[in-house]
């Protein structure tokens, strides 16, 4: 018998239009991944998660039995992306509630908040003294009184303009050094670049080339990568942007993509992605301002420890087998070319350090940005990502922590979550007279919810008694309530012109619930640990990518913080770009972050016995304990 | 007009057979350094040194006219092979005299002399502490108690074998980090490299391979290289080469070299030369004991500022011309491979520092071998080779100069004039009944006399008379003086069996003498500079690639150096070897070289008017000023 050639189908997804040619047996997952188009999938094409739906308008395909469809999905050709198998070409349509990538993702980019935020303790005001400097050299002409060599000639040029007790130079910029510098009559830029307490001549020009200096601060999110535009030479942010994590797609949270890259040898193509998204990033920003990309010198990321461990492609799966190893939590400062980031060819690219497996350097960052370190009274500091991670401490002693909060204020595991960006519920609340205001980013009609609109609608709720102290929808015959396959729904916002309702399911209150237990119940620990009272705390720091707009009142509603004076509580925003731009334009501050990362004590919640009862007490709005809210508990 | 096509002709070398293809009107010079046949050059082809002659057995030539040539040497077809163009196929024979590659150069590998220098300033012993050293480690495993990276971890368990406050890794090294640990059980070898203040972590292995790592010390002479085989866990030398520079065929001289570079723009082809010389010796020695190359880890090499500018390929140019300006003095450790150097493929390349153009790393390393850096007592360090270069100090000053003294001593500029290896005639002596006595390096008929030898004949000739105060033979009825094409001649060895015989003509001595004369100089404008009489001298160093032996009291009495008693004045061979494998051996001993290199003061005899007057009045025998000659001047 002869052998069979391998059948090929072009499947189309619509509305795009974008086609695809793969062999018959392909998933439609894997398919819509080799073309770049993002599908929800939380389990990376397990089958469980039942995010990557779509509906096929024509064509043959073999689909495994699912429980997670209903049948009217089923009548409508509605199929999991990842339990679907091409058998003929085939025409496929994309559900709006994938595009996650449409409309632009709110970066946080002024971060002049942290203006306010001064330490009591040591001055932290920083010189601005970036990582990568571009010096204009006139160099003393050699003479016969003066012979010193031009390479020696060169470094006690530069020590004469910046501190630098090593000074390192490549062997191929040492090899061009003379002719370069007969040829400008010692009229030179270098390009000096800090390197693991050494300064590197990364670069040499002649003439004055120092006017145009550039950098790229990363924030490297597990589900968004943001990146700011940074003007070295005045330390002025020119432009931001931010994108999905293109990972997503192999699995919503890092845990679930270092399994996705064990299994299938992949760690290359995880670092492919990021480090893809980090260049679109980068491109656009550069072409945004019409900056050559020669131009930017360097870049700098801080991540949670998995995120810059793919994105050097460092071997991960320590992270995620105990005792919960990290290949590097401090990494050197590498050449951006190194890690295929496409900026000058000799820049440099840095990743601030983390401190363990499930701490890492976007938490140093948040505690340089809020300057806890520094401060005499002590600080909680929370920046509620896909994971939630605490940090509690002075500038004696810092400890931290991750928690299981899961990603429900990032929007995920919640029907109608999203991330906070034009569309998106940033705002809710219930009025008097029983009617809903909505607070829609960009106006227009909502597209979902973003975390701080979910934080309101937890909170009126509650505080409506629409739900009880456990989270149940207590009573039915509220206006908005409807009975769905999934059951009791909330609705936000009705279907209309097409685009769906806005509802929120009993399953995403008690996701949030979970979420917002997972934060408190760290807190609590954290707190005992310590022998903290909450009465002790000078100030509680809120970080993440909620968006523009935080009630923090409402956090303490809910039980998410603890109840505390309101002005004590500061939402901050994106910590890890704001505290990585800090080290981008400080070398002190480079240092600080590593003296933090060196000294912040992780605690183990997950091994520590105490943590899941105090879960568990966290469940109920606020907490079982009402004393521990006398605000939350009057309100109801 | 059809295109002419290139004709080519055969060209074969006798005695050897070896044959090249060259197109008509190659030069049999260019020819013979195709195919590395190696003809005696000072001039570098330009005509005017008169020593590449080869003798024409068959076929057709053009030569352009020469005055270089006796009638007798034109009749027996010998020809000037830089002038000589081949028009057809032709045999050619090399004159033994050439072939200076045969017989082993000696390469004062012992070096034990140095055991019996001691400094009386500071303790100058060192510890074994090799500038790349192989460190097995069994680190500690990682546990839920102790969730240290890998990367921290290594550091750490590196920290407790050595003294390394900053360490770096390379990108791919890192990467490798954590599925090395995880196989090996986290027992590793680590290369260590010391690299400008900080260690690099150069190469990682499982298991224990720290029982074997070596390295390559080089003296990079302008005439000879020198290599000795260190091992680094017990710093014994197991074995030394050497060879002629290969470079030698585009000029004798460094500054011909120079030139040639610039004017054929071959700097790389002086660099593949020079790195080829330097792989030849390191292969030789690795095959002769057995060695992986791979577990050469790393090369040292001191030179004139010249060769280690050739060596890297670093623009030389600014050394020839005013205001004689070296590319770098000091030099930062790079990968051996980048230079072309063939070792270990991540083996770290270190070039010693120098001090000014005209005073190189090898000065460096011969101060660091005499540790008169260390001493209270003043030093004089005088190390003739192709130029006489000195250093005058102690522990609190170190003052150096380049004198003009030119090759003489090294064989150059002497009609029978050769390296110190079999064959050459170290000893010379004449007896009381007017006999002669040779000792000849390796016993057997002479080939030539290498610079111990020269020293003696000058030194024997005017003791007893046969030349007179200024040189000249005085009496023309010794039965040894001959009358030549050249004028006297006075002979050592006849000739015999179809060997040459062995002379000693006017010219050579007239050389000889202002050879000695330029050192003398240089020393006595040093001396008065400081305002060091000869009698504050502690010790007089000489150093050299004379040979095995040298008799100080012939230095004294020919005037080239100081009449100080006989028992200060210290023959310390090969110095610039000695001090480099101190520096292989010692991070110390390199931070001291660069001490010594930054240190020393530059005096620039050149420009200094006393200096000519100075040369002048040495360029007798011993000197016009007889007082300053107490024990030469009573010898006659």
């Amino acid at each position: 018998m002869g052998q069979v050639k391998e059948k090929r189908c072009f499947i189309c997804f619509e509305p795009s239009g974008l086609k695809v040619e793969v062999p018959s047996g392909t998933t439609l997952l894997d398919a819509a991944h080799k073309i770049g188009i993002y599908l929800s999938s939380i389990c990376g094409g397990d089958g469980y998660c039942g995010k990557c739906k779509l509906i096929v308008n024509k064509g043959q395909f073999q689909s495994r039995p699912t429980t997670l469809l209903t049948p009217e999905e089923v009548r409508e050709n509605i199929v999991l992306a990842c339990q679907s198998e091409v058998v003929s070409d085939i025409t496929v349509t994309v559900p709006k509630s994938h595009s996650l990538a449409a409309g632009k993702i709110l970066t946080d980019s002024d971060a002049k908040r942290f203006r306010n935020i001064k330490g009591d303790g040591e001055d932290v005001d920083f010189d601005l003294d970036p990582l990568v400097q571009k010096l204009y050299l006139e160099m003393t002409l050699p003479s016969l009184e003066d012979h010193t060599a031009d390479h020696e000639r060169l470094y006690m040029t530069i020590r004469e303009k910046i501190d630098a007790p090593i000074i390192q130079t490549g062997f191929r910029v040492l090899q061009k050094l003379t002719p370069l510098l007969n040829r400008s009559d010692y009229k030179v830029t270098v390009t000096a670049g800090s390197r693991g307490g050494t300064m590197e001549v990364v670069e040499l020009q002649p003439g004055d080339k120092s006017k145009r200096n550039f950098a790229v601060a990363v924030d490297l999110g597990t589900t968004t990568v943001v990146a700011h535009l940074v003007n070295l030479n005045n330390g002025d942010t020119l432009d931001s942007e931010a994108i999905y994590n293109s990972q997503i797609s192999f699995g919503e949270d890092y845990i679930r993509r270092i399994i996705y890259g064990e299994e299938n040898n992949a760690f290359d193509e995880l670092q492919n992605r990021i480090v893809h998204d980090v260049n679109d990033l980068i491109i656009t920003l550069a072409v945004r301002q019409k900056i050559d990309l020669q131009d930017i010198t360097a870049c700098v990321c801080a991540g949670n420890t998995a995120m810059v461990h793919f994105l050097l492609n460092l071997d991960p799966t320590g992270i995620r087998r105990e005792p919960y190893i990290a290949s590097a939590g401090f990494v050197p400062a590498i050449r951006a070319a190194e890690a295929g980031i496409q900026i000058n060819k000799r820049g440099l690219l840095y990743c601030l350090p983390s401190v363990a497996a499930y701490v890492g350097s976007d938490m140093v960052a948040g505690v340089l940005a809020t300057q806890i370190y520094a401060k005499d009274g002590i600080s909680l500091f929370i920046d509620i990502g896909t994971n939630g991670e605490i940090v509690l401490g002075n500038k004696d002693w810092l400890i931290c922590a991750s928690s299981s909060a899961g990603p429900a204020f990032e929007g995920s595991g919640v029907k109608h979550g999203m991330r906070a960006r034009n569309g998106a519920i940033e705002k809710f609340s219930i009025l008097a007279n029983g009617e809903i205001e909505l607070g829609v980013i960009g106006g227009g009609y909502p597209l979902g919810i973003c975390g701080s609109g979910l934080l309101d609608v937890l909170a009126e709720l509650y505080v409506n008694k629409i739900i009880d102290r456990t989270g149940r929808f207590s009573s039915t015959d509220d206006k908005r309530l409807t009975q769905s396959d999934e059951g009791l729904e909330y609705q936000l916002a009705p279907a209309q012109d097409g685009a769906q309702g806005i509802t929120i399911t009993q399953a995403d209150i008690d996701n949030l619930i979970r979420s917002k237990a997972g934060v408190f119940a760290a807190i609590k620990v954290l707190l005992e640990s310590t022998q903290t009272k909450p009465e002790d705390l000078d100030a509680v720091y809120l970080a993440g990518g909620f968006g523009n707009y935080l009630n923090t009142r409402q956090a303490v509603i809910i039980g998410m913080l603890p109840d505390v004076p309101l002005e004590k509580i500061h939402f901050v925003g994106n910590t890890a770009i704001a505290g990585t731009k800090m080290v981008l334009l400080s070398r002190k501050s480079l240092e600080i972050a590593e003296r933090i990362a060196q000294s912040m004590t992780y605690f183990d919640l997950m091994s520590h016995p105490a943590y899941m009862e105090e879960f568990i007490r966290a469940k109920f709005l606020p907490h079982t304990d009402l004393s521990l809210f006398p605000t939350a508990g009057s309100v109801n």
